[in-house]
């Protein structure tokens, strides 16, 4: 089993997400076992007050130390496990499929959504990873755990179909996917490529390929640069 | 008022997240319209097929044209205005806080989860914009559905407080936040550092900024290429 804690003050959130789809058939599965922690429950306070003001000044509220400390011992004694734990921030390392192989292979993870302007710094005593999913501002950390869980579970044996499966190596290849067509043949005007209805298979496969250069060339310059193109692969891009 | 209608195959996924923290607000507020679509009420098939094999032989099932092309239909109408139509695929540009930025300045955006393998490229006639939220590979447009959301609306007026507005700017400077803390001034042993109780504002500030610098050279060295450090930045750095 593999175990995820997820220390939030809106385990809310988590409602909907955690009940749809893989992460719901795991759970069904009894391959992951995952929980959200309100930490607003390790609050000392008769307010149950998780935040206050920064030292030295400036705007916004810092969440305390104390209970994120408390429920991070709580989440880890409640497992017993090696646990990984990752602090979602906007400081963080750039999250990628590397890493989520990584957190695949862990038995338990901890996942720390930070909140307001920022999280007190002593918690970061406490974390193995730290961590951000991209460059825009979000409200907290609990849209990040989502997508950690997410891509980290899809790794793990049982969890995804083995045809599903295969199509995670696909994109380590840095290459995107090339563009998938369905019935019916001809929407709206719109037709599927001829190619695709042929039977051929060794011209279908290089029109996907040429296609996939090209979106990776159009979409995303950062990761076609760093492609090591084949002697074919450059006489496609160029036809 | 902003619209936003997310055309997804599991409605239910954002029963929680719409509905706690500045989206919830914003609703109440009536800046906000947000509603899920299911893809699913506008299969013609009577058992709700949303889903093909691929033209062209491959793993997996692809996403069929005619659901999406009339649940982008049903949102336009029920809206009204022009609308910016996105889909979130593993495809598309890289978000970012630029991206955030545009999409608050519209009235209507319609956000096309994908699902499965893929969706037919057809529906990429329809779209102004495709999305992928970072480079891991996640199973639908749910997740990046909710980044996108969140990042948006946080940047219309009256959705955040005055304070917190604020904060939005300093990130896009290009420089991660500097380290925070608050009470208690000791705790478990960790102290604040004794520079933010002196209340010597100039020292502050001095030792943010270094703070600030340290950390993005070393968890974000990309972004750190991109800085133009003063004479003071640099000095900052080596001391």
């Amino acid at each position: 089993m593999f175990y995820i804690h997820v220390l939030t003050l809106f385990p809310d959130f988590f409602s909907g997400p955690l009940d749809v789809s893989i992460i719901k058939r795991a759970r069904e599965k009894n391959i992951l076992n995952v929980e959200p922690i309100d930490i607003r429950d390790f609050s000392h306070d008769k307010h149950k007050k998780v935040d206050d003001y920064p030292y030295g000044g400036g705007c916004g509220m810092v969440m305390k130390p104390e209970p994120i400390f408390e429920a991070v011992e709580f989440a880890k004694e409640s497992c017993r496990k090696k646990a990984r734990i990752i602090l979602l921030s906007p400081q963080g390392k750039l999250f990628n499929q590397e890493m989520a192989k990584e957190f695949s292979k862990e038995d338990h993870l901890i996942l720390i959504c930070g909140h307001y302007e920022g999280i007190d710094e002593r918690v970061k005593t406490l974390i193995t990873d730290e961590v951000s999913i991209g460059d825009y501002i979000l409200t907290g950390g609990e849209t990040p755990a989502l997508a950690i869980i997410d891509a980290t579970i899809r790794l793990i044996p049982g969890v995804l179909g083995s045809s599903q499966s295969a199509l995670n190596e696909s994109f380590s290849e840095g290459l995107l996917e090339y563009p998938q067509y369905t019935r019916p043949p001809v929407y709206r005007g719109l037709e599927v490529p001829q190619v695709l209805l042929s039977g051929n298979h060794k011209e279908i496969e290089l029109f996907r390929r040429k296609k996939a250069l090209r979106r990776t060339l159009e979409q995303r310059p950062d990761l076609f640069k760093k492609l090591e193109l084949s002697e074919q692969d450059k006489k496609l891009l160029e036809s």
